[in-house]
């Protein structure tokens, strides 16, 4: 007989049934892990009247929203692929993706409208829109065909009977950002899923439970909100949506919903810190604050600490990857330690979860030594991790050996307690002369300047040495026109090894930034921004 | 491509690595994850040499100790199958599993052998003896041949490389305690250890992290001692062995080792509340501790909070499901109740775990109501629940479906809040006039009598209903003799409805119990002990 399988329906089923009463929040709309259900089989039935069938795709540019979350366990379930699209992403790429994923339905957030009104003559596949709104009136579009997500569920039965599919039918498809390059689609499927959502929950890494009140902070169209509405509802914990993202209100809903575990970029984090009315606000519910998707500081973790009492925790992630992939919690032997110690390591990347088989290699394979010096990629293969891109085999053959694992592009130290600290991206590092220089390393170190706001350092060509750092930096407002290249050298002096000091800085007024709010150092490159030096070299 | 095979290596080779340091305890004998992992590989070595291949069977007969924690990862993790035998079964059944299982070698602690050297001339395929002692000098044995397990390791290389197999292998073999009949061979794969190490290890369930402290009290011949010790390595805890079962050493490990977890059978809770010396000792570490195998009653629980301040909670489980189905927590609403009504619902059978798909049933295969009263079987099919017995067709066609769902056996009511009450084995339950009577709900009540020490109530046979309930009744040593069948009628008027009032009580010296300390209701029906009564019916 064959095993039992792994699909998402056996965790709503399960979760419908014995969590029935619990809350769902969507700003100042409330039901139930009941009436979601109910309005989850409706929606199904919709989507099947609309055509869609086993392994069609159906898209949504959507925020944070009940509807959203429905769309989540309702189209995988029904054995559709959910293809939640970045709304970031630049319109050309929006269009690139959906065609690529040749998706069925679009569901859009009425806020959409305008956006995806332009590009219609550009989405070939794309069969039927249906809008989300609370109202009907709002939907005069020129889409066509064009539903109203309400009128669908009002006209459709709330029996549906989830399909027995095999656990290795598609379920997700994710695009990369494109930091480099063209954005790539990743397939999940029920199986890996299901086991993202069950190691993701573990004690080891989200560790929600039924307790809990998670507040979705994470956009919904990246990579499964980083799987976090799966693992809350499995869980049985009260889920709260934000919406479309807005700093004051999520600040207001973690106050007044008494929010226990969030996820976010670094950036949510440093607004909420800065934010002028920070100190209205009481966020002491949170318990657990993870923080991932780009480097976060000790510095951060300690003032998020003493200004809201709440602590921040690193955790690590690959769209290929569904996508969590470590948590930097502490060993019990650290549990005494003083809280700036501490600090140091909840900044870390982090311990690999269970299951994953996950190593930083050299360029011979050979694991590096845990001396949190020696700088090897990440390499990682896992029960979620994918195995290849979305019809893509040429890049797909860039990216996995041919055991499988996904080289990540990551590049990392281990220190002696196995925590892994990404240093840098190997296409950002810096060959100099055979060494390498983590450019995220001297970042670091530059953005200690109290003048600086950003520092992007990136190789520049180097005759004698094949590349040598440059930094591209970005000044505080106050401080601009007042600091020199010089005084940036000064600052370094005693922080860096005499050969890891940029040859040069360069002050720009901007860095640019990818749709995910990453320094987009390949954009610094590509545009050879060394030009602009009047000396190329000082070495 | 294949997907991620679901292998236990992958949990033991991350454990070793990222928690080399953490401790394991065996009595007085103390070592790390690390030294432990060192050993694993080379018992791995030793047992290939013993001509051991991918897919033999590799028996044990041990007590919880360090050695037999090492069996538990090496021989699955090699491609072997481990089959823990159950000390406690007769001997005869010791030999017909042996047999049945065709084990090839039998790892033994020194306390066993002279059993082992009784039953030589029946294991026909056992083709070597490993004796586990500290010392060799305890190797004075008349099997053959026979390995001393310590030398056995100093012999061989600690370099092994865990194969990479098929995830549906075969991992471990456990029978059941044949409280029905002959024993039953289960076999686990790798796939189904590994998601019941898993889903057990959730927040949801056992909800063991790395800042725990598990003392394992289940045996390990009981279903992988409910799985705990993987568990416990997965998140890198401080694991405790205390040998052969004693209770005076087990409450001396939890007071010295500061143990935060443990499981255990009701009867072990209540060794504990009534030892003599119980006042001595400080068990206030214990942050949970599981009580199944059983129904733990609320005066237990109860009891145990007020002399230990350490709260018990049921699970329960099967053979058949590897072994753990449900927990018994509370839910949010819940938490602020008064103690009294916590402790109704801690003694529950509680609610299905995530990812299974259990229900009770009527006999029509529909879901009884959630009444609390309306009492069906308990059916369950998930990732980690058996499909079949080994090597045993018929058996298997009787008690999995054609859907694939197991039938327990167990029948049950459920609450408004979902939360199950096993009310008694079916096989127990007696039929009169057509209504059920649960004959579990008529022992429950019984003793509470003071004078009643352990009653088992069976059905009868009886002209007019078919069945009528007898109970079968041991007193407490100063009420011997002092309390009458007249006095048990007069306590069950008001707590039983008339029909359900036992029509005669048994005293009796003593209740059979099985191997596992359960009732033994299915021999008392066999020994038709109501023969001894003067009058067979009142009815």
């Amino acid at each position: 007989m064959k095993p039992f399988p792994l699909l998402m329906k056996f965790i709503l089923e399960r979760s419908a049934k014995l969590f029935s009463k619990q809350e769902i929040v969507d700003r100042s709309f409330r039901y139930t892990y009941y009436d979601a259900y109910k309005r989850m089989c409706k929606l199904a039935n919709a989507i099947k009247d609309l055509g869609v069938e086993e392994g069609d795709r159906v898209a949504t540019l959507a925020w944070n929203t009940h509807r959203h979350f429905e769309l989540y366990w309702t189209v995988p379930c029904m054995g559709a692929v959910l293809h939640a699209v970045n709304v970031r992403l630049h319109p050309n790429q929006i269009v690139h993706i959906i065609n690529h994923a040749e998706d069925e339905i679009l569901f859009l957030d009425d806020d959409f409208l305008p956006l995806v009104e332009c590009l219609i003559d550009k989405l070939k596949t794309i069969k039927a829109y249906v809008v989300m709104a609370d109202e009907e009136k709002k939907l005069r579009t020129a889409l066509k065909p064009a539903y109203w997500y309400e009128a669908l569920l009002e006209g459709s039965s709330s029996d549906f009977k989830w399909p027995y599919l095999d656990e290795n039918s598609p379920a997700t498809l994710c695009y990369t950002t494109g930091t480099t390059g063209d954005p790539k689609g990743v397939c999940f499927s029920h199986r890996m899923l299901f086991l993202h959502t069950l190691i993701t929950a573990l004690p080891e890494a989200l560790s929600i439970n039924r307790y809990d009140i998670v507040l979705h902070i994470v956009p919904m169209f990246h990579v499964h909100s980083w799987g976090i509405p799966y693992v809350a509802t499995m869980v049985g914990a009260k889920q709260v949506f934000p919406s479309r993202f807005d700093i004051e209100a999520i600040m207001e809903l973690i106050q007044r919903e008494k929010v226990t575990v969030t996820a976010a970029v670094p950036t949510v984090y440093i607004m909420m810190l800065n934010h002028p009315r920070a100190d209205e606000y009481d966020l002491s519910s949170l318990r657990l604050a993870f923080s991932g998707g780009a480097p976060t500081s000790p510095g951060l973790i300690k003032a998020f600490r003493e200004k809201f009492g709440v602590q921040l925790i690193t955790s690590y992630g690959l769209t290929e990857a569904c996508p969590i992939l470590t948590k930097a919690h502490l060993k019990p032997h650290m549990l005494n330690w003083p809280p700036e110690a501490k600090d140091a390591f909840y900044s870390k990347t982090g311990l690999p979860l269970p299951c994953l088989d996950l190593r930083v290699v050299d360029e011979m394979g050979r694991e590096v030594s845990c001396d949190n010096k020696s700088i090897g990629e990440v390499i990682v293969k896992g029960p979620y991790v994918a195995l290849g891109y979305y019809k893509d085999p040429d890049k797909t053959a860039e990216s996995w050996d041919e055991e499988g694992h996904l080289h990540t592009g990551d590049m990392a130290v281990v220190d002696e307690e196995g925590y892994i600290t990404i240093v840098d991206r190997r296409k950002d590092v810096i060959k100099s002369g055979g060494e390498i220089i983590p450019s995220v390393l001297i970042d670091k170190i530059i953005e200690q300047h109290p003048a600086v706001a950003y520092c992007a350092t990136i190789a520049m060509p180097n005759e004698k040495w094949g590349e040598r750092p440059l930094a591209c930096v970005t000044l505080k407002p106050e401080y601009k026109g007042k600091v020199m290249e010089k005084d940036i050298f000064e600052f370094c002096k005693d922080k860096l090894p005499k050969w890891q000091i940029p040859d040069a800085v360069l002050f720009l007024e901007e860095i640019p930034m990818t749709s995910t709010g990453k320094k987009d150092k390949k954009l610094l490159r590509a545009k050879n921004v060394w030009m602009a030096l009047s000396t190329v070299s000082k070495s």
